[in-house]
């Protein structure tokens, strides 16, 4: 465990801002300094923590950078929202009134929540169907340094989203499309065996610090509500939960015992609180449930598991699926957006892209052509666990079936062989299928399928998935992209060993590393390291070659543009070529 | 760093031996035995080491076990070799005698190095063209389930290679080809930095326990000879090494005082030894190192480098070429294979597919011819860094090129900006290009440009390597892969916890992460786990779902079979077909 706070000032770079036309959107960067004099921009998703001129502290929030834009608009009203309810944490109404723990309870500025006035999708989608560029629209433009248009066009095609829940003003706008940088989502979330709210806050800003785009908050024990409380005012990302957990816990635990009304309540307080985008298991119908009885490992969705039990349980159809238009005008009011959830989504290679699986695709892909017609910004989750050569399989039909919608893919792992190692075997799929076009990649730990992620792991999770997700970006071509390798690459040719450090994803840990064979000052300044001693260093030797034959003019040391050697060189090269090119044999003579 | 010795019997698995025809073949396997009473066999790399009943001496070595087979075929002769001298170990010979360090010398058994009879090539290549069926490729057709003629066929065609130098005969012989299961080559080596004997032959053994097909001895400091002896005599897998590094050492590291005469008497040196397989950088040629001169990194390869520093300063053609044949000669007399180097491969995202790579691929295509004429085999290395969409023109031309000779590559990288994560960074290009056809990866450790690999970096880049290699057989649809899957998948859905840590790649850790959130006894045999608590257990739903829906018949706890149940959803779903499917309105109605 790193002693690295995620709340402090980093360290070789700092947190600065860039501007557009409009006053008022400022785009957070990070400006990574190099002992060249240089800095180079990379993407921030930490927030305001990592500024040391920001004073922020949890018990009081964020900033609501938003509040003006949203009101500006003028479409939204403030109401007075539903009440807190005991059972909202977890805890029973008592006949001597509230037993939530009130001490836990956010201290922050009180507000009321908003929403659309009736009738009025208030969603970016509506916006740019009309042509408008709002401000985090704007936003998003300067941060993926693209044009307004551009976003614009693809959130109005529903090709790309802009999660932004009217009551989620402390965010920092983001977009998730296959046209922009792909992004990382990171899961926290306590239950019912482990975990308090601190490390629930704590887990969301060191997601965000390691460059977690969004995260989704699934927890299932006591206190939800209030952690996500905690965790929302605090987050300058985007927050996704699944309702339908906090929902099963108000009928503790009995999935037969839900109903449309118990969910439909959930998902008002959810919004109200301000969830920016909720997974919706709407797609595992009736009908679908049978086909993954003879599954190597069923159901493996834990909202999908619960919907097929209250399938199974009235046998009638899931009452997402019944009731999705009256949802979509609930989440319209508010700007949540969809994330159409897997819930059938294969748990092991024997039953990847299985007919269960592409059955509720094509359900998924009828769906997101109703959220559409209410205006509600619609993403569509991906598996799971499947092998190399059948993804590729995944990704086309859902942009085929799903019209382009924004695919956001677990993994997928694509062997089941490596428990305690499945942010490996998913981060190999998860680097494919965003090279092919999926928007966002939900991050796998070390201890999936083992227990919950602790600091470390979330960590690991992040980084891992960043480096899937930078890999497919330089697939891509996305623009800018290979900038980042371009500038690591510099400095380890030229043993910028601190450079070297800054700039990667991980400082900390590299610097570590090579201080462990290394530990001395004026190692960080060699021309050699430990892998190879002196006498071996590749980049010294071809230090040397380049400073010999007079390339590129960066070589280390001042004397490259010896006149004598390169004239020299010249020389022989000339020689070499008039002879045809052939002044050595032909080997096999 | 895990206490677990890697030289002790393990827990959960026994090594046991298949046999086939042919007296004396006996290839181990690692029988997992699951709860059910079943066993679950699996291919082992670790050696008499894991074997209860072995006794094993790291002072002694290995059993001999190649011996009777490289004696019946009368084709070698033994003879008194090339006396060891004190510049072997790095160090000078002084007047008052030898200075190597005595007391470290490898105390075995003592043994007069192999070699073919005059004129007589003595490799695997030679008896497969001839058509004969050695017990080597016996051995590995037990090995890797195919016919011994499949075996001999891909050898033949040099689509394979069998390293096994007459002079090694401790290892249990494997196969390197794209026919067969993927390999994972793991190095070691001290440096002049860092690092003892001890370590190493420690390092090797560890590596083969967790699943390194062969090993690379890449030693550069002192006591290379002594080291390499003790590595060799305790391998019970192939043992590769660079010669150029300690020919290198031979001339106090100043590469232009390298001459063939150097090179020729370490590479005798060395296949007395038994070195199996050979690293020969043949293909830097002269007029290829000027396209280094403007890449972002140069030469990354240490012997390219090397060999471009000699080509330089005598501006003469590299020695390696020029001398191929005899160097053929060689190692045709001891069976050593061929990994012709890639010295210009890539070192950053930047230079990838650039000319001076595949300037140099063509020259080792060549090479290749040559080496088959002499009956040597041969496979190619290659790189590298690689963003994912140049990945498969790499393997696509090499298999051109080079008449599918096995591809054997060092990741490739996907990405540059991740040291201290380049297990993960590689093992992403390492899963897909494996799937694509290469035979054999080269792990990256996490210590990859910042540092030497200690004992947890050996472990986590094999494991890390085993899961690409493993992905990648899965994705080729390779017999009998997923089967290994299948089994840890059901495992998991039925909660045999102990089953599925000892199915993992990883026990040990698999092991260690469950018991970190849930260490009681009973918690393994418990049908939920911690992320998700008892209540959202998708995986018991889905066990609940199942014996509802009387499906698979694996259901866990016995009522599967409740006829009443099964009756009542047969009868509702038979009602729901009758309706034409479609009970339930469409929705958008």
């Amino acid at each position: 465990m790193t002693t690295q706070d995620s709340r402090t000032h980093a360290i070789g770079w700092h947190k600065d801002y860039v501007t557009g036309p409009r006053p008022g959107v400022r785009v957070p960067v990070r400006r990574v300094h190099l002992t060249t004099g240089d800095d180079v921009t990379l993407y921030d998703t930490s927030g305001p923590y990592t500024d040391a001129s920001a004073d922020t502290d949890v018990r009081r929030g964020l900033e609501p950078l938003r509040d003006e834009w949203i009101a500006a608009r003028g479409d939204t009203e403030e109401y007075p929202g539903r009440p807190v309810r005991p059972e909202d944490d977890g805890r029973k109404a008592a006949p001597g009134g509230d037993l939530r723990n009130l001490d836990a309870v956010f201290p922050g500025r009180p507000r009321l929540p908003r929403r659309g006035r009736p009738g009025q999708p208030v969603t970016q989608l509506a916006y740019a169907r009309r042509g408008e560029i709002t401000p985090e629209m704007e936003f998003v433009a300067l941060r993926e340094n693209v044009s307004p248009q551009t976003v614009r066009d693809e959130i109005a095609a529903g090709r790309a989203v802009l999660p932004a829940n009217v009551n989620h003003p402390e965010i920092e706008p983001m977009i998730i499309g296959k046209s922009f940088l792909v992004k990382v989502n990171a899961n926290i979330g306590n239950s019912a065996v482990t975990s308090s709210i601190e490390e629930e806050v704590e887990k969301m800003t060191w997601a965000t610090r390691w460059g977690a785009d969004t995260v989704m908050d699934l927890s299932t024990g006591r206190n939800i509500h209030t952690t996500r409380e905690w965790v929302l005012r605090n987050s300058p990302v985007p927050i996704g939960t699944v309702p339908l957990y906090q929902a099963l816990e108000k009928v503790d635990g009995r999935a037969e015992e839900l109903s449309w009304e118990i969910y439909k309540d959930t998902v008002i307080e959810q919004a109200e609180q301000g969830v920016d985008y909720m997974t919706v298991h709407a797609g595992v119908l009736l009908r679908y449930v049978p086909l993954t009885a003879r599954r190597k490992t069923g159901i493996v969705s834990r909202g999908g598991s619960i919907m097929a039990a209250w399938c199974l349980a009235h046998h009638q159809e899931n009452f997402l699926y019944t009731h999705f238009d009256e949802l979509c005008e609930i989440l319209a009011a508010y700007d949540v957006t969809y994330s159409l959830g897997d819930g059938l989504r294969p748990g092991s290679i024997a039953d990847a892209n299985d007919e269960a699986q592409f059955a509720e695709l094509r359900t998924l892909g009828e769906l997101n052509t109703v959220a559409r017609e209410h205006q509600v910004q619609t993403m569509i989750e991906g598996p799971g666990h499947v092998p190399m050569h059948k993804i590729k399989e995944n990704i086309d039909l859902q942009q085929e079936i799903c019209d382009g919608a924004p695919f956001y893919t677990l993994g997928p792992l694509t062997t089941d062989i490596a428990p305690a190692y499945d942010h490996i075997t998913s981060g190999i799929g998860a680097a494919m299928i965003a090279w092919w076009g999926t928007a966002m990649l939900c991050y796998v730990t070390p201890k999936e399928h083992l227990g919950l992620p602790d600091r470390d792991d979330v960590k690991t999770g992040v980084i891992t998935y960043k480096i899937a997700a930078h890999a497919a970006d330089l697939a891509k071509g996305h623009p800018g992209a290979q900038a980042w390798d371009d500038a690591l690459s510099d400095a380890r040719f030229e043993f910028r060993w601190e450079d070297q450090f800054n700039l990667a994803l991980d400082p900390d840990t590299a610097r570590a590393f090579h201080d462990e064979t290394l530990p001395a000052e004026p190692a960080k300044t060699a021309h050699f390291c430990s892998m190879c001693g002196p006498k071996f260093c590749s980049m010294r030797i071809s230090q040397d070659i380049r400073k010999a034959h007079g390339g590129a003019g960066q070589a280390v040391g001042g004397d490259a543009g010896d006149a004598e050697v390169v004239a020299g060189m010249a020389a022989k090269s000339a020689e070499f070529a008039a002879g045809g090119n052939r002044v050595y044999l032909p080997l096999a003579d």
